[in-house]
């Protein structure tokens, strides 16, 4: 069900990382399971649209994980088979479940991944770039012809290393997703609302995710709070930031004008993903979800918040 | 205007500390001003009803103070007069706006107050003892006929201290006011659901405040979360929590049921009023307040999770 999507184009880019990851909590332990930024977000997105994907894989990626992606309607001509192994990270929620700690990074095939958008995506109309380096991020952007709407991931390390290029980011996409804690970092300020009005000088929206406790939606004359989703197990928070993303700009991508009343609705729908997506390990939620699973979610954030 | 709230008889009864407080934070600095919990909890409820106060005060308390809470309807039946002076809190917000440093504590008339209920305060149906020693609020809780509802503040220190005396008052009331790492350290887990299934156990409804994020209310079947507002300027948020408090209890002490749906709604009204609080110093806003304004606000939080 595409939700009125035109599945013979690629209106929804999303570019970012692949990768095979070993991962532990109290509920259990995988390993070699299928990761990244681009995968959870492009699964994600799947549920509305026809994703395109830009990421990498090395030669150990297992041909199934092409054949699920494929199932779920993803478009992979910009996803590149490079020499030697995949991208592989290992990490533990044994001792948090809202903090990860990484016990092993090979970058591998990360580090031969080209920053190339395919022909076939550059007029796509709405692109996500997940969490990297923003040099790459606005390297990419510069190769589409006029996307709609842009959502940029970043994280404290590039606010830290690259702040000057987190600002410029800033500038040239729609919606750079931070959290409290990035946002504080960039605009060095703990109240929220200092912070959105910095990101509202040039922009029409700001949003700022507040993890567990939900997110905030600003506009230069209202406010949106999205509640967080009460999960009663989190077996694996990982990509549940992608997962966010990936519905939010899926559902956006079907919507027929970017206002706040859709912003509204695509947090709500990208929070139901990623509250279904930590329920289980790895991507596994999401490749057996259907967009039937992600409404009821949704209907129970209405029910959330009624009073 | 009292809503319905007959003013012949105190329904509601408030029992906590009253004090004479010295407050610094980035937006300035008040001395001697009016505070203490069942005075902040007393002058929020009154917007609702005629609430009974049950505190002390000392020799050194302006008789302007007893004026205020008599033109807001308080009944000082239970307010004592206690020879030396009144209870003195000198803290800064100044390094962190979300968390006090006490800079001076002294006791005075807190020492010397007595946990007596009034004759006529016993047939009261809906009671709020701010937070203080458990012992203290069970012994005042004895002494009361056959309240409706009790709701009941506490706070690390007894969680810590004095933890069987804490579980016999959460057994004993309706309702016990805790914040997540109050709920987290009651019942030793991180998990906010886990929690409330454990408070849930003998209980109906399960509250777990979250600070700026605003507060779950959970209940066998349903979970409700109320938004935390996003207030621009917080000048100081001393008596927030028992801000809160009292205008949630004021609002349900005027609802013909107390179930979920007036649950949900009383969340909103202290919440309301919080924020509405926190905007000045002391009581300011309190005082110069009205049930008007405080609607207004909710119909903010209204607008705030509509989507």
């Amino acid at each position: 069900m595409f939700l009125g999507c035109n599945s013979f184009m690629v209106k929804v880019v999303i570019a970012g990382s692949c990768g095979l990851d070993d991962i532990e909590s109290k509920a259990g332990k995988v390993e070699n399971v299928l990761g990244g930024s681009a995968i959870y977000a492009s699964l994600s997105a799947s549920h509305f649209c026809k994703p395109g994907l830009i990421s990498a894989y090395g030669d150990d990626f297992s041909s199934k994980y092409l054949e699920m992606l494929k199932t779920k309607g993803i478009d992979l001509t910009g996803f590149q088979e490079v020499d030697g192994p995949t991208f592989h990270w290992k990490g533990s929620y044994v001792d948090d479940i809202n903090d990860a700690k990484t016990l092993q990074t090979d970058l591998n095939s990360l580090l031969k991944f080209k920053p190339v958008v395919p022909e076939e995506y550059k007029d796509a109309k709405f692109v996500l770039f997940g969490n990297t380096d923003p040099e790459q991020q606005l390297e990419m952007l510069k190769q589409f012809d006029s996307p709609e709407f842009v959502v940029a991931d970043t994280m404290n390390f590039w606010i830290d290393t690259k702040k000057e290029k987190v600002l410029e980011l800033i500038e040239k996409t729609d919606l750079v997703l931070m959290n409290n804690f990035e946002a504080s970092l960039v605009y060095g300020t703990h109240n929220l609302l200092e912070a959105a009005d910095k990101l509202l000088e040039n922009k029409k929206f700001a949003l700022i995710k507040k993890g567990e406790h939900g997110a905030l939606l600003f506009s230069k004359n209202s406010t949106f709070s999205a509640p967080g989703y009460p999960v009663r197990t989190v077996k694996d928070p990982t990509g549940a930031g992608d997962t966010f993303a990936g519905a939010f700009l899926g559902y956006l991508s079907n919507q027929s004008e970017i206002n706040e009343s859709n912003l509204r609705k695509a947090i709500i729908y990208g929070s139901a993903a990623a509250s279904l997506n930590v329920e289980d390990f790895s991507v596994n939620t999401l490749f057996n979800s259907s967009i039937e699973k992600i409404e009821s979610r949704v209907n129970e954030f209405r029910k959330l918040v009624e009073f």
